[in-house]
């Protein structure tokens, strides 16, 4: 096989940081879809199903750039419906369980966070597609962090009760926190190119915003420096993914192509 | 298009007895494989795992010799595996949700008395291969009604906590169990071939030998004559059906053909 030009390594590192921008959109989505007329109050409902057709939306610009990239012919539908567990490049975060409102409510603002800093620098993206899928989606990102905040912010900040659920939501989420600012030669490709962050930079930002968010929440982030990682180099992923995926992907897989 | 001959309804009708017949054992494998690692102790749960296995051998045999009858080219993975909810011929019982383990043991012991029945009669059938088939069975079947049966006895007349669950699972399960004696005009064309009998003409055999097991195990039959129906004829299955659909096939689906 020939060796790769330099340029060929560049659009391959590309492809894998927007297929881990859009995974973590897909499956975050598609596990916040699953709580459609599930909620404890119709409100939250219609707010968490607006969110994962957020999450769904900018789904399609990241992984339709992927696929762009790429240049494979597969589009957003076949990258997100025709990989495999071991192709996915989401963060483990989002393939965790739903739990109780409360924990998918710090999930989300886990995320969120994390988001919002992220496309605060991406939006300064030398690659230009990059920097107007960032400006495109930041805004609702914004909102979403501010309102998953005011809900941890209310449930541990709230009654005994839900303290102590969002508390343990946050003693089990933590551990898996630490992956979104672990950097890899993909990301190194990405600093290189000026496309995107060393994702180690993000994390003092993160970290002020959260310690903000958990102080309000009289919440208290869990001992230990120990996180889970594999899901965004697709090294490993929970066991969760695979159940997301045959529910997720059965109707493409059973009728290819379909459209309506 | 062309009348059928007689003889061509026959055997769409003889098809989808079998479909019947395999497809129960089908769904009620894969339900039951489901314990696998989880029962509350390991005997138990080697005895579901093997339970489980003796299903999934008597599916490949009903779905090997209706795929053989319909004459498509369909082996009893392409019926297990690639057809959709719709085209499922199961009794609505058998994809019902595990619930805890006397729930899934109370499913057992009513499946397993129907299939015990059932399958005494088709040994006698003019279909010699439906004969074998039951004749091959039988002896598994018997040890299957005999064991659910014990465990349903040990349970219900067990402690108070073991008791009031059996009785709840009765009483979920029971309105699930009327479909099993319903006919229809597939069941009209197997009586006039002498293939298999008249569902209703079981049911005697069937309440004696329930009520002498749930005499014993202290349990009582729940009030009223509503039964739950649409499975056997596919009209209507449960929305439970999809969700085992969707990781039972999931496989074969994204990898059409696989081999091992």
């Amino acid at each position: 096989m020939a060796p790769k030009t330099d340029n060929r390594m560049d659009q391959d590192a590309l492809v894998q940081f927007l297929l881990r921008l859009g995974d973590n959109t897909l499956v975050l989505g598609h596990r916040v879809s699953q709580w459609c007329g599930h909620a404890p109050v119709l409100e939250e409902d219609i707010a968490l199903a607006n969110t994962a057709l957020d999450l769904i939306g900018q789904t399609q610009l990241w992984l339709g750039l992927a696929g762009e990239v790429e240049g494979k012919d597969r589009d957003a539908d076949a990258l997100a419906f025709l990989r495999d567990a071991w192709d996915f490049r989401n963060l483990l975060l989002v393939e965790l369980p739903n739990g109780d409102f409360g924990q998918t409510l710090m999930r989300q603002f886990l995320f969120d966070a994390w988001q919002s800093i992220m496309l605060g620098w991406l939006i300064k993206s030398t690659e230009p597609r990059v920097a107007a899928i960032a400006g495109k989606v930041s805004k609702e990102v914004a909102y979403h962090v501010e309102r998953s905040a005011s809900t941890v912010v209310g449930l541990g900040d709230g009654t005994h009760e839900s303290h102590e659920r969002m508390q343990a939501a946050l003693d089990y989420l933590y551990p898996y926190v630490g992956e979104m600012f672990q950097s890899d030669e993909t990301d190194a490709a990405m600093v290189a190119a000026g496309i995107a962050p060393d994702p180690s930079t993000l994390r003092d930002e993160y970290d002020a915003l959260v310690a903000k968010v958990l102080d309000k929440a009289t919440l208290t982030l869990p001992d230990g420096a120990f996180s889970h990682k594999g899901g965004r180099t697709g090294a490993m992923h929970t066991e969760h993914l695979g159940h997301i995926l045959t529910s997720m992907q059965w109707l493409q897989r059973a009728y290819p192509g379909a459209a309506w």
